[in-house]
């Protein structure tokens, strides 16, 4: 089967792999139909060192069950599924509190060891806990915004809560890429009275104020943060959605943050401190969040997209098949696409 | 009057200073019966650099209320009065949000402006805001423990409400200072299950064990993670108390946390940045904490310490007089004393 491997910073192949295969009983084999391109996956076509195996690419996807082990009881041959960007027992301490990131039987797709979702099939570890059955067909209109349950949404929802976002408050999203825009939609659905987003790019800002932002900062760094403070009244937003991951974003972040708020953070960090460990200290600025949860969200998030009630799909701004994977992370690097949906 | 006055690391005086005095309508005179040494004034104690005019000292006082500004409310002549360790009009949004340290027209006693409660009367401004009387009379047994009201006490309920202390749940405190004491005091109050403190000197062990640790952690570092880990079932501690400031202590504290768990810091954090960016993100951690909003707390922990259910007062192992002050700082950083009582 084809697949999509990364040999090194900017080095991403589509080549013939392995067919994917049940090996436990507790595996599916799922054929995908849709997947997609990271925003996480851009961190290491900058800085992967150069491997000789290359990893498996891709955590985002969508697709149809061809086979179950034997111990498999919740999907079944011929279902359409969501596979979160993190697979997960669904039954152990962490599962159960709804924190399936931490799962102590569970992990991540592809690398040197599992599938991607980047590729034509996958065997998905732990199907029971995983997977999530979707009540439509293959070719249903609401396909992209389904695909983004596997991960942007459910992350925009995650920092969302982390950020403790609720009816009345001002929230700040910093970055707009798919996870920050899909962070603007989240606030608005959990009831916030102003969502500033922070970001510079136009088509960017158009889908923002689509989805409710109320107020764009295109300034950066400390004229940011005063920019941030003219609009809530010089106190800081009450909750701060950090969806890049860089140091600068980060200290960003949380210098627009009232005292008493909170910063969620779902970017994944490139540094291995913290700023501001004061300013945040004497401002009793609480700091959250992670790798989401998706599991736990996709059934709560589910009927809104079903319903039209949120539309994260729109972050999807150019559709390539397995082939043109290469080209989409190109583009994505360079800000010539949001997000990019493979199609098979 | 009397009062302490920080020239530069290691030299504290007593000396004769203007004596306090109403200003603003809105103040109030205090005469100081009891007062203490913080943990936190050991910082300057170590790091101050030289001043000509020196700072005031002292954030922790009861007192005898001698005079009130036209406008005070809430407090008369003769009242015995608890402050806590920052100052604030009860009025602003924060304070109304409970988070009176971040009083929009509040602030800190002592430096080179206010009085400070190390001294023999302190001004305070806002007084309807800052102060709360105290049904008892100024010799009243609980004395000591009234007096940890304005700050180690509240500090150590603060540190376990920003770790979610909580019922049958696990809970390490890092450090064996009065705070961290009185932080076992607090996650024992709040219902947790398993008490472990972190901690070297024999008798604020003894003193932790008797407020309800369950368990006692000496190592340090990796050692420690090591230990915290065996006893919580390899998963870390729900809760994580960080009652010292320093980056060893942050990291640790940060390491010990389970997936999903939080940390609340209380200790006054020496550096810039905080360690541990990546561990805390990816075992989704909370970190909350800052300065503790004692005024907000003292009605709540007052009934407690009236009716005896905690004993916080015990953390003072010392007592002086206002002249001893200087021999007080010595003995709390050479590790004599816990904590330092001045009684006027």
């Amino acid at each position: 089967m084809k697949a999509t491997v990364m040999y090194a910073a900017g080095d991403v192949r589509v080549e013939k792999v392995p067919d994917a295969r049940l090996v436990e009983p507790t595996d599916a084999l799922v054929r995908v139909t849709h997947a997609c391109i990271c925003g996480s996956d851009l961190w290491p076509y900058k800085k992967m060192e150069r491997s000789d195996v290359g990893n498996r690419m891709g955590h985002e996807f969508i697709g149809l069950v061809e086979a179950v082990g034997a111990d498999v009881r919740t999907v079944k041959r011929g279902d359409l599924v969501v596979a979160p960007f993190a697979w997960s027992d669904g039954t152990c301490v962490f599962c159960r509190q709804g924190l399936q990131t931490s799962c102590l039987h569970g992990g991540w797709w592809g690398g040197t060891e599992l599938d991607g979702g980047q590729g034509e099939a996958v065997r998905i570890p732990q199907a029971d806990g995983t997977l999530v059955v979707l009540p439509v067909g293959r070719d249903h209109a609401l396909m992209p915004s389904l695909l983004t349950l596997s991960d942007v949404m459910g992350t925009g929802h995650h920092a969302a809560l982390a950020a403790r976002v609720g009816p009345g408050k001002s929230a700040a999203v910093v970055g707009d890429g798919a996870v920050g825009l899909c962070g603007v939609i989240a606030a608005r659905r959990l009831g916030a009275e102003q969502i500033i987003l922070l970001g510079r790019h136009a088509d960017r800002i158009a889908l923002a104020r689509a989805f409710g932002a109320t107020d764009i900062v295109s300034e950066r760094g400390d004229a940011a943060v005063e920019r941030v403070r003219e609009l809530t009244k010089g106190l800081g937003a009450h909750s701060v959605l950090e969806c890049v991951g860089l140091e600068q974003s980060t200290l960003t972040a949380m210098s627009i943050a009232r005292p008493g708020g909170a910063v969620g953070r779902v970017g994944v960090p490139q540094d291995a401190s913290m700023p501001a460990a004061k300013p945040t200290f004497y401002n009793n600025v609480t700091i959250a969040g992670g790798p989401a949860p998706v599991r736990a969200y996709i059934e709560e998030l589910l009927p809104d997209v079903l319903e039209g009630r949120i539309e994260p799909g729109r972050v999807f701004d150019k559709v390539t098949g397995i082939d043109g994977v290469p080209d989409g992370y190109r583009a994505m690097d360079e800000r010539e696409a949001i997000k990019v949906m493979i199609a098979f």
